[in-house]
């Protein structure tokens, strides 16, 4: 089958899942998670082949990790399809109706997207997680991952799929798009009227080339290169939780710290002990000049150094001068992903919520808090970092839209 | 200045911009309907150029019409200037804030989006308009009008220019891009990074060419081809209520109806008095086997008649059986514009509003009601019809975004 067959068999399907109730799409998750438990060993056979590709083909350590399924990845992601069952359904939802001068009512009410495209890279597991979030949100999916990890989507689409059949729905409702060539992606990408978001989650080289060619809605998370401000009445103690766990707690992820920024009127007194505190975990620090003089075991940044994404134990350091210097450094360098401020100072706190353009501020909080499940929105298919339609994760709402209901007696416009 | 030139100078300025509160957009948007008013002569000199142009090139009395910038348009525009500047400012708003397990407080805030390209045909109004909408939404503005209308955009472009500049604010929030060339809608539409938002508005020529080259996002209004269902239990007098506002009060807009369907259960007693009644109001009716049988004096609908938008008084009208069969027909023909149902059976007006995928789905209501003034929104920059980020009229909200927030005291991830 062709993508664009594919994909009009999806957009047949995606009618059918519109209108189901949430009863049977949590029916039909339950079967999924069952399917996936009874599955451990075909899923691990197509697995195995993955694998021994990826040694072969001379990947790295940490890639082929992230390509594993095993028993342990297949329960993980079973719960995790269990878990989306038992979130709330955003489609049919009203809201408020509002009663006109000429006595219509009118109001919103939330609906399936329709056919959604999935582009991502290694890890299979996204394949279960992304059909799952899709299915709860009443629309079909076209799941195109990467050649790494083509026998084990296979398997999984095929489970998916069964699982789907046995709750009396078609296959069509979630189908994995091949992987054998690049062409499959910009097939996928340009199929307007039949594909109505794509969703590319991977590399920088992944994102933009989807973004550059797509002819249907993209909606792309480009590199987290997040800041923290040290504010001059921040507390400590505090910033030096934040850096810490900003840095260190998952350096390759995307809302991890890459910059801190001193405020020059508290640098002398806060720089040493935070270098200290990021030293001794291992942190290599490029320092601005200002910050060699109080910190000289830093490396000198050189002159690219503001807004790398790091993504290891490395961090960029910059002594500002004070609230504007900050927010003057994340206007130029940030990437609208996630920006923390440590302060004190209630105004200064206030112009950072309003004034920093980023999908996610925060106040005396560490930036690993952009994420869907520590947000309240249980689970995410990605964090936006474009602003239409979402920008900062995505939950089952962003897989949603709004549809206008106009409820008359007979009202014409005069 | 290049297209790109003017987009950086206009990205500085929506810094500003989204920072301004209320009281100073206002006093812009006031400031700006006073200009408008005081410029009558000169917009009159610059439009009769363009009207002088048009006759030559031996545009149509209705394109003519269109163009035209007269006084009373002048003030009908100045007027509309004034009423954004009474609508509620949507920016800097904030939703409930959710306080998490770890006592985190998370929620959201509304903000503007930032540049947005305007990119519409004839109308030189439309410039004022968006201009106005933009700036009341805190974005600047990149305003491309048409070719037709230049001399008269131009020098509303110098008119809403120096208001900004006579507020404190420099031009660069209202700009007007070139119309000498094509080049320059190109431009436009692929600076990534520099405009975060196209709306086209015009032919679907026009929207059907921005979406296919845009490298920005886009939300684009196509066609609308409107449906009416009369169902069996619909009342007579209310579906010709229906039929006659929606087709022939203003028969060239995107949310008139184009095409009629009524139940077989019912077309015998209701075809003949409908008919009548659109062909007694000069309505021409394009009628399949069915309808014909009931109205021999419609002419034959073609194969292609199903899904035709005419924006003039003709309609086509069809048979249906029942309301699975006005669903099945919708589906096929609709454009996701505006669907109308008569009814006075609860399910099927429920069915109606579940299962219609349309930006608004009206039940005994006139489809003339989707428009932005109509369902409440003040005022509107177009109608979408795309599902992402707005689905139907888009008022100041829709040129706004929301980025999340979070307060804490020091939360880490463990």
């Amino acid at each position: 089958m062709t993508v664009r067959e594919q994909a009009q068999k999806a957009r047949e399907a995606a009618r059918t899942l519109a209108r189901l109730g949430r009863a049977e799409k949590d029916a039909a998750l339950h079967q999924i998670a069952a399917a996936l438990r009874a599955s451990v060993d075909r899923i691990g056979e197509a697995n195995a082949k993955d694998l021994e590709a990826a040694r072969q083909a001379g990947l790295s350590p940490a890639m082929i990790d992230r390509l594993g399924m095993g028993p342990t990845v297949v329960e993980a992601t079973a719960a995790g399809v269990e878990y989306v069952a038992s979130l709330p359904d955003p489609v049919g939802s009203r809201g408020p109706m509002q009663r006109r001068p000429n006595g219509l009512l009118v109001g919103r009410a939330r609906i399936s997207l329709g056919v959604i495209g999935m582009i991502y890279e290694s890890r299979p597991n996204v394949t279960v997680d992304a059909a799952a979030l899709c299915l709860k949100s009443g629309n079909a999916v076209l799941l195109r991952g990467g050649k790494e990890a083509q026998h084990t989507n296979r398997v999984l689409g095929e489970i998916l799929g069964e699982a789907l059949e046995a709750c009396g729905l078609g296959r069509g409702g979630i189908q994995i798009v091949s992987a054998e060539s690049r062409e499959s992606i910009h097939e996928l990408i340009t199929l307007v009227g039949l594909v109505d978001l794509v969703i590319p989650r991977g590399g920088e080289g992944l994102i933009r080339a989807v973004t550059e060619n797509a002819r249907v809605p993209v909606i792309q998370h480009f590199k987290g290169v997040c800041h923290l401000y040290v504010d001059e009445s921040g507390d400590l103690e505090v910033a030096k939780a934040l850096v810490l766990n900003g840095k260190t707690q998952r350096p390759g992820v995307c809302n991890a710290l890459e910059c801190l920024l001193v405020d020059s009127a508290v640098a002398e007194r806060m720089l040493p002990p935070l270098a200290a505190a990021l030293q001794a975990a291992g942190v290599e620090l490029r320092g601005c000049e200002r910050t060699r003089q109080w910190v000289p075991s830093a490396v000198a940044a050189s002159p690219t150094e503001w807004g790398t994404e790091y993504l290891e134990l490395v961090i960029s350091v910059r002594v500002v001068d004070g609230l504007d210097g900050a927010l003057e450094h994340v206007a130029a360098y940030g990437s609208n992903h996630t920006e923390v401020i440590c302060t004190n100072n209630l105004a200064h706190s206030e112009r950072w919520l309003r004034e920093v353009d980023a999908s996610c501020v925060c106040v005396n909080a560490s930036s690993r808090f952009n994420d869907g499940g520590q947000l309240g929105l249980g689970a995410e298919i990605g964090i936006s970092t474009s602003k239409l339609h979402a920008y900062g994760p995505m939950g089952l709402e962003s897989l949603t839209t709004e549809k206008w209901l106009v409820i008359g007696e007979g009202q014409v416009r005069p």
